[in-house]
């Protein structure tokens, strides 16, 4: 086959985070300089990474940490993207308007423009993860953003157990698959448990690259945030970020627990070589899937 | 929580099979008894299982295999269905009519009647499974089939790379999802890219348990068979049928080179459990999922 390649390097950088804003943006924009010297193109950042993980409870001061886009934290990254060349997804609590909020991807491109951003679609809310409360579902389409490395299918955290999602994303044309992520365990659940969530988590993901022959980029939070409210312990954010080549192989895996730069290469030109072998898109049954629609079949 | 379990015992027989179509059927007879002489409840055949899998090339002689539903098949793996009052999957060549032929699972139930069935709607083609050329794609819809142990969502091989369809039969109300197959390696291809397609069949069927919350019992066939028309060196078919809980998690598998029956107990009321805490069948955007019926976005 001739088929060109397209190789990229990528790098996500995998943190904790305290509720020193400054201080968590720092650390980001600090190993995204690093990202870079390695050779980076594009670095990933995870969900809300210049905050803790405040949707453990639910607080109208919280209302306080959002920001608009353009705001402190699009600057901030589109001024490293620029001075480095690189492109950079980041994560911003956005307030849109008053009583409108957002969970919402930001996309740097690599000469410091605001590529697009992406706002969460689909929204949680558990125990610990108040998120109904903070952010209005997003309103945009599945659409990849494009940028000078490719587009990218920028989805948030609780978008990743949505194959739907993904599917959507890769028809209008992504080039690979990013989730910013913030995902722990619950202290109290039991080792058996946690490595079934985990598990799970890792390969709901790995299967979108698979259904779509498309890269995947997955950068989670690490280190435990106690619960402000006192009501739980906390979470223990897995850590565990990782990347994935079209067919779902894991290319490069972060430990749980420590804070670190993920770096790999992928080729974006394995899809089309991917493609060929694996037909999944000529064959789809675009007749018989109108429930996919529907709240449910009855 | 006060969740009721219900627990059935399920088995699969994974099996070789020769051009002796008769010895085929035994096989797969003799395994049934075996496995309901365990305590099984439901148990799942491989796709084709009467037949070697002649799809490896296109000969017209090759319909004479076909047969009606019901048929030889059905009526045999109905008089065992009655005899041990148990649910059995099986896999029939059917001729509907002149010209007109289906990849079809026959569902039994434990009173020897005929369930339902469901004819394959994702038709492969591939070197090596020239599937279009036999097949005409299924006209049901995603629908679950009604049996004494539950309704079962039964689809058939290359269904199974579509998160679509394991979506569809969940939101129409299957309780467990069920893959017969007949999936094996190129023996040209090297030892990495066997292991990429292995892993890969796994991960996209575990998500499916993980996305839909549902149990998922997979059949495939195991050995080497020549291609009858020499063009190529055959198919290894891979074996490592398996069967999963609703958080994907494996709770019994096969190897991969040999005949055996697998057998695990699953308890459908883990599905309520688990989708209380892994709620994503409340948060689907269905207003955002217009290009899933579409072929592509453009």
């Amino acid at each position: 086959m001739k088929i060109k390649s397209k190789k990229i390097k990528v790098a996500l950088v995998q943190q904790n985070c305290s509720e020193n804003q400054e201080n968590n943006l720092a650390k980001s924009i600090a190993e995204i300089k690093n990202a870079a010297q390695t050779g980076a193109q594009l670095v990933i950042l995870q969900e809300l990474h210049a905050n803790i993980y405040f949707c453990q409870s639910e607080n109208t001061e919280n209302f306080d940490l959002a920001e608009t886009i353009p705001g402190p934290v699009t600057e901030k990254l589109s001024s490293v993207a620029k001075e480095h060349k690189i492109v950079i997804v980041g994560s911003v609590f956005e307030k849109r308007a008053a009583g409108i909020y957002h969970n919402t991807a930001v996309v740097l491109d690599s000469d410091g423009s605001l590529a697009g951003c992406y706002r969460k679609m689909h929204i949680p809310d558990d125990p610990g993860y108040s998120e109904k409360y903070y952010f209005t579902p997003g309103d945009n389409e599945f659409k990849p953003i494009k940028t000078s490395v490719g587009k990218l299918g920028v989805m948030v955290c609780w978008d990743q157990w949505y194959p739907e999602a993904a599917r959507c994303m890769a028809l209008n044309g992504a080039e690979m698959l990013i989730y910013p992520t913030a995902i722990g365990w619950d202290p109290d659940d039991d080792d058996a448990e946690k490595t079934r969530q985990l598990n799970s988590w890792r390969i709901i993901q790995q299967s979108h690259a698979i259904a779509n022959n498309l890269p995947l980029i997955c950068c989670n939070r690490t280190g435990h945030e106690p619960d402000g409210s006192g009501q739980s312990k906390g979470i223990d954010f897995w850590g565990h970020s990782f990347i994935t080549g079209p067919q779902g192989e894991i290319l490069a895996q972060a430990a749980g627990k420590k804070a670190q730069i993920l770096t790999s290469e992928i080729d974006l030109g394995r899809t089309e070589s991917v493609r060929r072998i694996w037909t999944f898109f000529r064959d789809r049954r675009i007749d018989a899937y109108g429930v996919l629609t529907k709240r449910f079949g009855k």
